[in-house]
Parts: structure tokens; sequence; C-alpha cells
């Protein structure tokens, strides 16, 4: 029996699962590989660049997708909303900024405006940009984010938008996680790192390999990657990795490494372009403690609900 | 329809729901409220404070109640266990150490063994100690605690003791939560801070309040109480309380307020005296951000279970 609810029906998806617009990551094959399994894909347009979104959407071909941008550097670049909105996309995703701003365009074009929050705060200003669909993203996550447990803000912005169906996402790998987002009272979840570690996803084999062999504990929130990128977000985002040895040298002597951005910078550089993720950052979360294999994007949809479907069932049972 | 395994079987209980024995917060009489209701209570023996143990357990009467100890400080005054064991209780709960040179003595005056842990390989140590039940403690929780999310450690900890009935904890604090805990496969969970916030608690109504009012991100997980009531714990523990002064003061600086910590503990024993919880720490976890009454225990648990029902029910149906 297949899930059916407000989210599934207002992105017109068969399965309540959407993949997170990683920034480079999640390409065109990806989302289009989400999308075509019954959920729903989103391209990662990250930062913005142009022609990389213009691949993108290509590769995804006649796949039904989404869009996501970090809305304070879409506010740097506004134009390339319009070249989103004029593929013609499902939805846009706005997360990191105040979406007000953006919301009327998104609006216009038909496209559903999904926004992620990280706070009930935002949750409020995503109802008054008319969001159709709200993310809640614990500080679990992968990538950008801030500092509340899912747990917490989950139950809250449920609570707080209740003509709106909410989605999870943060630390979710598995159907456990899509059962328990649901108990909370969301209609779906949004994965990032299960993704990441998918056939699919735009990113070294290696990085994916690491995030396979990570355990609990292995991943750590900070500005150190920020710092040795040279990409200063607003406070207070923080990116969540795996640690590895930039983490070690620098976690906590953030303001000394500052003071060394350059030199930190070109060494990153060099070592992002290698491949060499003892330096360069593995972005993922927490729930890579829970992902052992590197399956088809579509094999993870599939399996997502089939295991949420049981666990709701067993958990009925009992 | 009630919860029926193999935790509410092997504790012979009605509801899977456990009291936290949170040290003088869960004196007897709140133990005894929770266990009546169908729960079961357990007697915060924390540090070891035998006269005050003594006390709780004759407050909770003909009530069938557990007891708790904080392991590493049950090693210095081993005699306690034998004080509680010979009340009889139904369970005793080791957490925050190696519980396997005090198992045996639990086991042979027949109380089930709940041990809880913050990480996996603690899981395995329960196992070798024969823990009838596990808590895997999230690092939402109020109080002492390490890390890893609930999300993370909670199916991990399932996964890895099949043959134990696993409790969650951690930032739990209604139905919502025990059924997202079961779809993870969990059988159960403990609570510590809605339980700190009923009408049984023993504890300052000031503090209460000040849980019933805190929001989302309003607590943090650190050593600065430890530091300020001079009970240094073993790394990597640390004690999540509400922000107050006190954290605004000392967070990042732990090391200079060791330097002061005389004056500091000096200042913070005249604030507890006082119920001065600007400076005194109020030791509750995310979980308050859930919290807006102070019930009677006995709702506390009644509550949780129906509408845990009913969260599993709505999300079986959609
Ligand atoms: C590699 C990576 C890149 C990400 N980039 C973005 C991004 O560009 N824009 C965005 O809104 N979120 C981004 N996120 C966060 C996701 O939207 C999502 O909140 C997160 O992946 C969910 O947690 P999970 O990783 O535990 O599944 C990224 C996450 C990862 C892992
Ligand atoms: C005020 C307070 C005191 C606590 N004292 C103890 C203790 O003495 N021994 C112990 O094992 N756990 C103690 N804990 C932790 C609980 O066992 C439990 O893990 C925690 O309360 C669960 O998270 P929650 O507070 O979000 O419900 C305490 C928790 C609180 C809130």
């Amino acid at each position: 029996m297949p899930f059916r609810n407000r989210l599934t029906e207002r992105l017109g998806i068969e399965h309540p699962v959407l993949l997170a617009p990683m920034d480079y990551v999640a390409g065109g094959r990806l989302a289009a590989a989400v999308s075509q399994a019954g959920g729903l894909g989103l391209i990662g347009g990250g930062y913005g660049d142009g022609p990389w979104l213009g691949r993108a959407f290509d590769a995804a071909g006649n796949a039904r997708v989404g869009c996501g941008f970090i809305t304070w550097s879409l506010a740097k670049q506004p134009a390339l909303l319009g070249q989103a909105l004029a593929r013609g996309p499902a939805a846009v995703m706005l997360s990191f900024g105040d979406p007000r701003p953006f919301a009327r365009e998104i609006h216009e074009a038909g496209a559903t405006l999904i926004c992620q929050v990280q706070t009930v705060a935002q949750a409020h200003e995503a109802m008054e940009a008319g969001a159709g669909v709200i993310v809640a993203q614990g500080t679990e996550a992968g990538g950008h984010g801030q500092s509340l447990p899912l747990t917490t803000l989950l139950p809250l912005v449920v609570e707080a938008c209740p003509d709106i169906p909410v989605v999870a996402a943060g630390g979710i790998a598995d159907g456990r996680g899509l059962a328990a987002a649901m108990t909370y009272g969301a209609e779906g979840v949004m994965m990032g790192t299960r993704f990441y570690v998918t056939e699919e996803a735009d990113i070294d084999p290696r990085a994916k390999a690491r995030a396979v062999a990570a355990g609990p504990g292995e991943t750590v929130r900070s500005i150190v990657f920020d710092i040795a990128r040279k990409n200063v977000w607003p406070a207070p985002y923080t990116g969540r990795v795996l640690r590895n040895a930039t983490t070690e040298r620098w976690l906590g002597r953030e303001a000394e490494m500052q003071e060394h951005a350059e030199e930190v910078a070109a060494d990153y550089a060099v070592a992002r372009a290698r491949g060499d993720f003892d330096v360069a950052g593995v972005i993922v979360g927490e729930a890579s403690a829970l992902i052992h294999d590197i399956p088809p994007a579509a094999a993870v949809v599939e399996c997502v609900v089939r295991e949420a479907e049981a666990a709701i069932a067993r958990a009925a049972r009992v």
C-alpha cells in the first residue's frame, strides 16, 4: 500500500522521498533517477553556476525534476532563478535565507515553492512566502545547517504549519527514518547523505567510499571547511562533514585558521583536485553511520518506502 | 490496545514508559507515581547518598520501583548497591561507566539490570554484563551524556542487540516520541526532562517553570556546570542544561573558569540554595521545547501511551 498524503498530491509524486539539492553532487542524472523511481529529484543549484545548471537540466532529460538554491547566494545573482524556471521545474527549493523576495517569481512560473528551515521562526517566514512544502532540517544533516536536533525541530514545525505538508531532513537514511518522521507528523523525507552514496551521485568515488566506511560520531559541524574553501557563510550556519586531518588540525582554532587563510585555501584546492580526502571535505551527515552500500538511487527510493511500511506495520502490531 | 512487547514482559509493566533515575529529582514519590500509572519508576540513586536513598525507597512505599546509579561514582562506594538491592527493586540501572563489575550482584538479587549507553561499544559491554534492558541515550538528553544524536544511535543499538529490548532516551516528551522510537525498533522510552516537569518531581518550582518556558535551542551541552559544582566527570561526558547567565559567561572559557573554581563554586552554591536559576543550573534537555505544562506524572504516562497509539495509527493509515 503506497503512501498517499498531501505531500505526494501536491508534488504529484508516488513516493514521499525527496532528493536534497546538493550543490554539484545532485546533478541531472541523480535527480532524474530519483524522480523516475517515484520520488522527486532536486538538482543542486547551490551557490549558482549558470552553465552547470543548464547542463544539469539537460542531463535530466525528460524527467520531471526540481531545483534548489542557497537563498543568500541566489540574492547575489537573482537571474539564475529565471534560468531555472525557464526549464519548467516541478518545484524550486530555497534554503538558508529569506525566501520572500523570490516567492512571487516562483509562484507565477507555476512551480511549487519548497522552503527548507532550521528554526520555527523560519517556518513562519516560509508560510508568509506561500511555501507549498516546508522541509524541517535537523542538525544531524550533512552540509550546512544549524543546531536544533530533528526530534525537537520537526514536531514544532509540524505544529506551527498545520496547513502545509512538512518534510523531515537530517540523519535519515532508511525506512525507519521515514516511518519515524511520519509519526512526528511529517509527510515525507528529504535525504542528502543517503543519495550522495549512490551510483548516480556526481562525486569522487573515494568520497563515497569514505562515507560508507564512516561510523557513528565521525562527523562534525563547524566552519572549518568554509574557511578552507574561502566560502564564508552568514552566522549561525555551519557545515557538517566527516572528520579528517583538516578538522583535527583546525577545530577550535578557527580564528588562527583565518589568519592563514590564503595558505590553507591553496593547500585545500590542491587536495580537492587530487581527491585527497584526508584534507578535502567529505560533506555528509550523521546518516553516514547507517549507510553500508553504494546502490543505484532507484533502489534507495524503493527500499526506503518498503522499510517504512514494514516499520510502521511492526509498530502498529505490538 | 496496550503495547505488549519484550520490554513490558521483562519488566512486568503495563506501559513501555520508564522514569529516568534523575539524581535527587526522581525521589520515591515520583517513582511510585510512574509505577502506579503502569510504567516503571526508577529512583535517582545518582552519585550515591545512602540516607537519601533510604528515604526515597521509604517514600515509594509499596510501589514496585527500581533505582539507578552513576556507575563511575558507584565504584567509589560500592556498598550502596547492596543497600538498594536490600529493598528488592524491580530493576537497577547503571549508566556512565563499565557495568560489568556490578552485574553479578544485581543478577543474584533477582533485579533486572538496565544499562544506559551512549555508544555502540557500550552496548556490547552491556550485553556482556547480561543486561536485561538497554537504554540508548541520545545527545538531546537532559543531564549527562555524549554526542550522538538519537536518530543515529538508536537504530545502531537495536541492530547490535537483537536479543535485548532497547529503550530510547533523549529528547522524548510525548507520544510522538514513543511512536518514533518504536519505528526505529525500540520497545519503549525513558524520559527525564518530561518527568522533571511534573507535580511529583523533587525540584524547585522555579526550575520547573523555567523548563516550561524554554523554547527550542535553549539548552546546551557542556562541562560548565560540572566545574561550577566542583563535580568533575570523566571525559567524554558533558551535561545538558538550560542556557543561563552561567553558560553565557563561561561557555568556551572552561579553562579560565577552572582557574577561578573556588570563587565560582562558592557563588554557585549560594545561587543554588537561593533558587536563583539565572546562575544555578536547570538540568533539562531539548525535550523542554516540547513541554508546556506541569501535570501529575500519571497523566504523562497515560498521555504518552495514548498519543503514541494515535501517531502510529495515523502513520499506518496514509
Ligand atoms: C553534499 C551536500 C551538499 C548540500 N548542499 C546543499 C545545497 O546546496 N543547498 C541546500 O539547500 N542544501 C544542501 N544540503 C543540505 C540538504 O538540503 C539536506 O538538508 C541534508 O542533506 C539532509 O540531511 P542528510 O544529509 O542527513 O540527509 C547539502 C547536503 C549535502 C550532504
Ligand atoms: C535532572 C536530570 C538528572 C539526571 N540524572 C541522572 C542520573 O543521576 N543518572 C542517570 O543515569 N541519568 C541521569 N539523567 C539522564 C537520564 O537518565 C536520561 O538519559 C535523560 O533524562 C533522557 O533524556 P530527556 O531528559 O530528554 O528525557 C538525568 C537527567 C536529568 C534531566
